[in-house]
């Protein structure tokens, strides 16, 4: 009871931070058409600051003996070593480049690991004004409803999320376009949306039946979706089906049926 | 003034007819989800039906002279050749495979060609309550604002949007995935929404810089967008470079600054 009790306290908390964090996220979506280059890379670094700025003076407030784990940080002080403690893990704006262009897929995740593992999960999209939430053990929700992944049990059936990633090498970029090739002839098409949060959340509500990335940004782009697609009934894994391993920065996700044939496929395509 | 009287009136008659498809969509949207996949196909088929036959219907009603062409009609009864009477050309629910997912890009898409030149345009999002219109000379609208296209002018900085199609063949699904490992090379990166229409006034209001698409529907699904595209500052033609025709199942837009470097890598990459 006491524990369930701290976890809607956190979750109230995660989502707090969000949402004051989604105000700056939504003045800036709206700037940039307005904004001169040089600027406009001011602009995102800032935004990008401010959020997680906010996001951890918040959550340190209310939860002073909580670790810490973020994109900018890690980009300044190095790789924190994820341990059992309650760590927050956040990322203050995943989709940059949509940021950028004003399309409409950006969002604030914030994931709280205890013990290593994702427990509570906020992602937050102030455009499109969706709230995902998940808490271990109490379920997904989007805007307060009760979500769940979708029943599709065949793969020629499925909507498949990726994406192109950043990397430009020329290996990368075969890589990712053979395995997209393979795939076209298993499932009915494929969405990019360029938020690997949302991607997860995109899972969690039905909307797509099959999601992999690998090479993303770190665990800041997972922790908290990861929470919402298991509590929404679905799994997260490994594209080579082993276990999730949140600091790989590789990840698939699927509702339980789908897992097997999607793993093979994913084998088959490497 | 006459005619600018009569254009106004033809964008009222369209914007009213795609609003009342939309409760249609939205409807539907939230249902697919709650039917089994034999009653999926049939609630996609009704409401794709229900859809043109409102919008037919009315703007038959509004403008008894007109000509129409739609892709239900098309189906059931073979191609309507495209004359210099004003026509409409719709497509009653743009984003099927989305619609049956519940991702929210689907679309009424409603254009108007005069002397075969798209003139007005309307393209309503029902689920993110988005129209976007356009009428020629007259600029180009979201929810009634303004919009223009992207300033970009380098390649490398410009976000593309593209689609995998629906067609399963070898040959098909190589030329595209071959395309997109060439195109990653030269752009930011690749966006998939799976809507035509929308993916056109994605280029009108400078959400992305690039799109091009072969092998789609029919003019359905680039007869409204083209108009808004043009009105917004983009600019449509053939992938080769071409002019755009409107019948050819082939279709590139961007702003003008990226044109000439965009077609000379689509070129490269056929």
């Amino acid at each position: 009871m006491a524990q369930n009790d701290s976890l809607s306290e956190f979750l109230q908390t995660a989502v707090e931070a969000a949402k004051r964090a989604g105000e700056i996220i939504r003045e800036g979506f709206y700037q940039t058409k307005h904004v001169e280059h040089k600027g406009l890379v001011d602009l995102v670094t800032e935004t990008d600051k401010a959020c997680e700025d906010l996001i951890f003076n918040y959550l340190k407030q209310q939860h002073p003996s909580h670790k810490f784990i973020g994109e900018e940080t890690t980009a300044a002080c190095g790789i924190t070593e994820l341990t059992d403690e309650p760590t927050w893990i956040v990322d203050p704006l995943d989709g940059t480049t949509n940021f950028v262009h004003g399309f409409p897929f950006v969002c604030i995740s914030i994931g709280l690991t205890i013990g290593k593992v994702p427990t509570v999960g906020v992602v937050y999209n102030p455009i499109m004004e969706e709230l995902f939430t998940g808490v271990h053990g109490k379920g997904a929700f989007l805007n307060g409803k009760p979500i769940k992944v979708s029943s599709q049990s065949e793969l020629v059936k499925s909507l498949l999320a990726t994406e192109a990633g950043t990397k430009r090498d020329k290996s990368t970029v075969d890589a990712t376009t053979n395995r997209i090739n393979s795939l076209l002839f298993k499932v009915r098409s494929l969405r990019m949306t360029g938020s690997c949060a949302l991607n997860l959340c995109g899972i969690a509500c039905g909307r797509t039946d099959l999601f992999y990335e690998t090479g993303y940004g770190g665990p800041w782009d997972v922790a908290g979706g990861a929470v919402i697609v298991k509590e929404a009934g679905g799994i997260v894994y490994d594209p080579s089906g082993k276990d999730f391993d949140i600091t790989s920065q590789r990840v698939a996700a699927s509702n339980p049926l789908l897992k097997e044939a999607f793993v093979e496929v994913l084998q088959q395509s490497e």
